[in-house]
């Protein structure tokens, strides 16, 4: 399948050299790809430069947000959530339209340092604010709630044992993010409903980033036990 | 030990008879318990009146608010959050002074209709409110984001292989209430850290109330698998 990925975080690095790796045509798309190949420090997360990273990913082609979002028959927006508006926006609303777009970003502000707040909640979230900005781009949240490795390899945690969420107003685009997510090794893929339910997935952040303090570690998630 | 439970709801009669078959001597505190005893019709939630339950828990004695506070070498608050202050207002700074207070309220706020919102969170939580409130109380947060019969008896979901969250400021009271927990049958008790924590717990409610719906069953926990 092709697949267009918008960001080059370690969020978008991650899920497409995962699914390059499983086959599919994956493009990953950034504001400016010729700044994002100059790069030569690590980003602000510690993570490698981009061309370092790509070097070993070739068959993943870099691309504007426009491009990936034209490629992908399913685009994935693995940006910051304080950036998810505008890059969605120069992806192009024509180049998103009618598609699955599978929302992996939380409102995480750290403007106040860690840990972060929401910038958007409880009665609404960033999850609604992408679908009403783009209401004919079939949004489904999801694997918001846990470490980049284990959105892509989630049997690298207890054998793939824990859950995962889609929030949704499509069935249909639901359906298809829930075969993907199979795919990766999910085996607990919960609906929790509409696309109003990622005000419940993005409020889980705040436990979680206090969870990883607690625990040492990102390597953890949740199960929904019953 | 000598426990009081500010509270009549179910939250309050679950964790009341539970603590009572443990052997602890327990009060229940209600604002005008001669009002409580009159009641002749289930509450809004579907409980049966007070006076139903109390013939079968007879050795649970129907106390005033602060009564079960003075009783209590642990005091429970398991009021609905919106009257948590109030409660524990009643129930006197001076006969909480110096206890550990274990707060399993949730501050919902019911009044838009289900699904409820949070009435503080994200930068405050109400366990923090409780604890501003009450500087010499010891309050630990925890047993929020269950129903109430998994906080008492958590063997019935699974063996009880899932987790409870504390949090607060003092190590010596989430030490106590860690050992009372366990005696309950919680096997995975996390520290998340000081008071400023409940945020996260409190902020899991949003999904838990999805979860409900999507489940068709309170009867289901989180379980932090790392």
């Amino acid at each position: 399948m092709k697949i267009g990925v918008i960001g080059t975080g370690s969020v978008g690095r991650t899920m497409a050299a995962r699914l390059a790796e499983l086959g599919h045509s994956v493009n990953i798309g950034t504001r400016d790809p010729a700044a994002t190949t100059a790069r030569t420090e690590p980003d602000g997360m510690g993570n490698p430069p981009f061309a370092t990273w790509h070097a070993e990913h070739q068959d993943i082609a870099l691309a504007t947000f426009d491009q990936a979002a034209q490629h992908g028959e399913i685009v994935i927006n693995a940006t910051g959530g304080s950036g998810s508006l505008a890059a969605l926006t120069a992806a192009g609303a024509e180049n998103l339209q009618g598609k699955v777009l599978i929302d992996i970003s939380n409102p995480l502000d750290f403007s106040q340092g860690f840990p972060p707040f929401l910038s958007v909640d409880n009665t609404d979230s960033l999850g609604e604010q992408i679908q009403r900005a783009f209401p004919e781009v079939r949004v489904v949240k999801s694997l918001n709630t846990m470490a980049a490795t284990l959105m892509a390899e989630p049997k690298q945690l207890a054998g793939g044992d824990h859950s995962v969420f889609v929030s949704g107003n499509d069935a249909d685009a639901k359906a298809s993010v829930t075969t993907l997510l199979e795919s990766l090794g999910h085996t607990d893929v919960i609906d929790l409903g509409d696309i109003t339910t990622a005000r419940g997935s993005e409020m889980l952040l705040p436990i979680w980033v206090r969870l990883m303090t607690a625990l040492g570690t990102p390597i953890f998630n949740f199960k929904i036990v019953r």
